[in-house]
């Protein structure tokens, strides 16, 4: 029942996160760690937000996108491992499955995901929104606005425009960031949702040929939704999984929070 | 990492659901079954909404309760399945795992949580939150406010009133729905969270009670949060399960998501 295996595309710069330190603290899905009880008062505080003063034991996970990461957020809440503020979709999921069966880990995970953006409105945010929140891993799944607003809204931007935006974000995140650990999310389009036409075949496979190579060339850990939903429509139909093809019902949603904890078990052991 | 395993309090009433139509159309956890493809166009329309013209097929779920079941779900998405609708805790989480591992399933999942609500007002949106939707399972989880506002607003109700308006709520469903599958979750409080204090112990364990006799007493199926609570902390501190003791971290709506489901199972096979 789980979904296609993730491909880490490791190639290029190659993550520099300390994997040891992560594996020492993280037990993910089978139980309990020997470190109990960890010193949970030096985690993590108000300052955090501003990118300061981060305790030592902190792991950040940030979660960018654009409504299929945003789900509804309640972007009032905005610490770490808010409930409402980490929306109703993939990103609650995963974060809930995550610390769930790892309750003695250090991750906080927030989300900033925002309906309706594309790479570039990533970029005007990114700032507040990313690199003052220093994770250690950032999770970003954008490009369906970069292609379908060229449909709906007038966009005027191309599949290089998309490239090299996000070629941009990520030079500029490594800048700051340079031992961030990348995840890429392929963006996709369920076949026969009711928000697709024509127009985005063939298309709209360019823009995940680009985010492909962008996380091969960036050396993220690749999630390939397009597969995984796929595959998906072999065991129930477009409606199950993803209603307009393009936001995900609460099944799909599950897939995609499988396939993004495969993506952080190769982020940690890679 | 499982949580503790889920008492089936069926003496009283007898759940009469047609158990086998559940079996026969339910895959949960394991994989595919045999009916592929279901005919979903004949599946669910907006007049179910009204109680009316349900499809055959269609089976649902109504998760019912206060701002623990809640969780900042869109109050304009009332449609089932909606990822918004459902909101960001234990109910969305329980949905998505059930319809990812479910893909032939019918199940129709509402939220219908509302923050702050006791019995009483439960009962003052009954018919159009909960008969209406002519629910197959009925999920409630409701207490913790009937005891809480005695201490926080002056509201003069005691374990009495509570017991004698829950009694009075589930007569009036079975009246209507005497078919309905009860799952009937513990009202919590999680030890050392920071909404609480002495004032809580020991009069709060009496309205846990209080529940845990009505779920008996009209046969539901018993979900003993307390104790997955109490056992988490063993794990690791309130902090990370539920830090105010009332409404849950992610890590423990993933908890409760997983009790959740084990019910739900629990009531298929009763």
């Amino acid at each position: 029942m789980r979904s296609s295996p993730v491909a880490a595309a490791m190639s290029g710069h190659a993550c520099r996160v300390d994997r040891r330190r992560f594996l020492e603290r993280m037990v993910l899905g089978v139980g309990l760690a020997a470190s109990w009880p960890p010193v949970f008062s030096e985690g993590f505080s108000g300052e955090d937000m501003k990118g300061q003063a981060r305790s030592e034991d902190a792991r950040i996970v940030v979660f960018q996108g654009d409504s299929v990461t945003d789900v509804g957020r309640n972007r009032e809440q905005l610490g770490p491992n808010d409930p409402a503020g980490l929306g109703a979709g993939y990103a609650s999921m995963a974060t809930g499955q995550l610390l769930g069966n790892a309750p003695d880990s250090r991750w906080q995970c927030y989300n900033r995901g925002v309906s309706g953006d594309k790479v570039h409105q990533l970029a005007a945010r990114w700032q507040v929104d990313c690199l003052d929140l220093r994770p250690d891993v950032l999770s970003i799944l954008i490009g369906v606005n970069d292609f379908w607003h060229t449909l709906s809204s007038g966009y005027d931007g191309t599949v290089a425009t998309y490239e090299r935006d996000y070629r941009a974000l990520l030079d500029r995140t490594r800048g700051v960031l340079p031992d961030v650990a990348l995840v890429i999310g392929e963006p996709f389009a369920v076949t026969g949702g009711t928000a697709l036409n024509d127009a985005w075949y063939p298309a709209y496979a360019d823009y995940r040929a680009a985010a492909k190579r962008v996380a091969e060339d960036y050396g993220a850990v690749w999630i390939p939704y397009q597969s995984i939903f796929d595959d998906a429509l072999v065991r129930a139909p477009v409606e199950h999984w993803c209603p307009d093809g393009v936001h995900p019902a609460p099944a799909g949603n599950y897939l995609m929070a499988q396939a993004w904890l495969d993506a952080f078990r190769a982020v940690l052991v890679a």
